[in-house]
């Protein structure tokens, strides 16, 4: 018997009910009932996104609403500010540059939060700045960026925007996008949102709609005007991944029904649990500051070998935990805890490692990180 | 109780043995079993599309293919010849649009084909002209556009290539990309290929690779080049609708073992049927010429009204068909039959149709549309 278990940030474990909810016949996108389901669905976006806006929805992965984000606010030559520290923050610089932005990158440390402080200085000497595009976590590192604090410095900018992928955020703790100021704010349903891939979506503030008025990029598929007015009559211009949209329903319900604050009291817990029982291995997390509840990175020591661990995890226990990309492969593995996980998910991960590092050679005290996560948990 | 059925020209019906193979717990699109998953499906899309060349998948509408197409493609100011003959060719003229493509139309009235002649003449007159936009089904109409012989042409020409939409084509009717020299063929997961809606495909040709080298317009998500060098890992540039994937391995599977000519004679013998039924009844092909064997668009007549024809077959029997688009609304209801559909599937969706219009008063030999589709259907 084989059983298997998602600690990858994205795709992430599927509530069964939705699965088999998005395997009902399927409905036509053009029907009374696709527009009822599709208005829920805004609805409780807008719940999810803590925003008034309109939170438009596409068929693609994350990426093709980030790059709808360049492509709707910006217009050759602008310039835009790219906080990097990972694959994502450098993901935002490709796509800027693809369209004729000119990056002024804010190069972190992976592993490291930005200071705003750094981006207050660059808006100041260069007030031409259009757009900050940053992550809500840096998926790649585990880190968590201070959006509230860059979003305090570009409320004061009439003419910049503050770009939020929280793609790795939304539904693990609090991104309140109105009461924030923030402008941008994407994300996509692989994660907190228990669905499989296929989904984008992005919120745009009055200020941001602005931006999208004066445009001079090309965009068609990603065409933000165009969603907004079919959004506005509970419709998608083109074919939507319609049984994606049904499974939304769904864990969007379930997120109403728990609560966002539970959600994110939720999320805390189980990445607390997490760390602590890490670090209670002895092991170092690779975000050195502002850890992100969404997943936990690990350092994985050289003569264990990161790799090595993270095949192990599916060969041995069928577990998926994801490894390093980029600069990091080799490095870390890193363990989510976003969307569809509970308080036992996580003493089944960390027993895991356990047993993995200890049949690897590693020196510790066996059942301590079981025991570190417990004594969290318990503290509920 | 109330069962429904789909015979709208997408999303089509589909087999729930593929739904449910849907519904089994994700796999993680960076895991080996993925890969292979991924490996199979390139192979079948290769058998579907009559290539040898790589099948791109995006996760998209069949128009972020569309839109890939373009941007891909092209270079600002180029020249290129778009059909219109019906909404989804105006689409083409508005992506090139977009992109500041210099689009020359060749308008056709809807319900007819193009004359390749005309393309001929176009292209001696204006050799500069980079690219062709046609359809193979133009959904809008029902109208199968002549694009073998218009490859024929473009195949004359070293600088110039075809772009067919064949989303409502491929797996219907014989579309041979390599033999025909058709240089970029796009299709969608939710017509022929029995899956949901939020997969996209695109194929091309040596020279339209070399178009790719050469093109300056923005792209990053829907890059061909970059997806290009992921394929040939068995991977996706961005995370994939994993979900669809792997319902796409079914449904090739599936078109695989029924065989592409088998598949094709399906197509034509229900297409024929429906379209004798219809003439039985007295009414009229929206397309006077070269109708589709994806779907039949019938002329409704106003005494009857296709909008009101169209919402009984919902609310009487739980039938979706699809009204006419655009300027064709109001005119016409099309009968899809490409995909999951067998030879009684018909014969329901003609019933309800003679049942519907005695209702509404028309004057016609009740049974005689399913006579006449009988008649057809056991020739086979």
């Amino acid at each position: 018997m084989e059983k298997k278990y998602l600690f990858s940030p994205g795709p992430t474990m599927l509530p069964q009910d939705i699965m088999l909810k998005m395997a009902e016949p399927i409905i036509h996108h053009r029907e009374d009932e696709y527009k009822r389901i599709f208005q829920e669905v805004r609805e409780g976006l807008g719940y999810l996104f803590q925003t008034k806006s309109e939170v438009l929805l596409f068929t693609s992965s994350g990426t093709g609403a980030m790059e709808g984000a360049v492509c709707n606010l910006l217009s050759p030559g602008d310039k835009a500010l790219v906080v990097r520290g990972g694959k994502f923050g450098e993901r935002w610089g490709e796509i800027c540059q693809v369209y004729g932005i000119e990056v002024k990158p804010i190069d972190v440390e992976w592993g490291e939060a930005v200071d705003p402080e750094l981006i207050a200085e660059c808006l100041k000497e260069d007030p031409s700045i259009r757009a900050v595009f940053t992550q809500a976590t840096e998926t790649s590192t585990g880190v968590m960026h201070p959006i509230k604090e860059i979003a305090e410095i570009t409320g004061t900018c009439e003419e910049t925007v503050i770009v939020v992928d929280a793609i790795t955020g939304i539904g693990v703790f609090d991104i309140p996008t109105d009461a924030w100021n923030l402008d941008v704010v994407v994300s996509g349903s692989q994660k907190a949102l228990m669905l499989p891939p296929g989904l984008s979506f992005i919120a745009l503030s009055e200020k941001a709609w602005r931006f999208v008025e004066r445009s001079k990029l090309p965009k068609y598929y990603f065409d933000f005007k165009q969603e907004l007015k079919s959004a506005e009559k509970n419709q998608n211009t083109f074919t939507p991944a319609i049984t994606l949209v049904i499974g939304l329903r769904e864990s969007l319900r379930k997120i109403r029904q728990e609560g966002l604050e539970a959600v994110f009291a939720r999320h805390d817990l189980l990445a607390r649990a997490t760390r602590e029982a890490v670090k209670a291995l002895g092991l170092e997390l690779f975000a050195t500051e502002s850890p992100s509840n969404a997943l936990t990175a690990v350092k994985v020591p050289d003569e264990i070998g990161a790799n090595e661990i993270k095949d192990r995890f599916f060969e041995e226990f069928g577990i998926t935990v994801a490894g390093g990309q980029d600069r990091a492969k080799g490095k870390i593995i890193r363990i989510a805890h976003l969307g569809y996980y509970g308080h036992l998910d996580m003493i089944m991960v960390i027993s895991a490692l356990e047993m993995l590092l200890k049949e690897m050679g590693y020196q510790f005290e066996l059942g301590a990180g079981v025991r570190a996560a417990e004594g969290v948990l318990i503290s509920h």
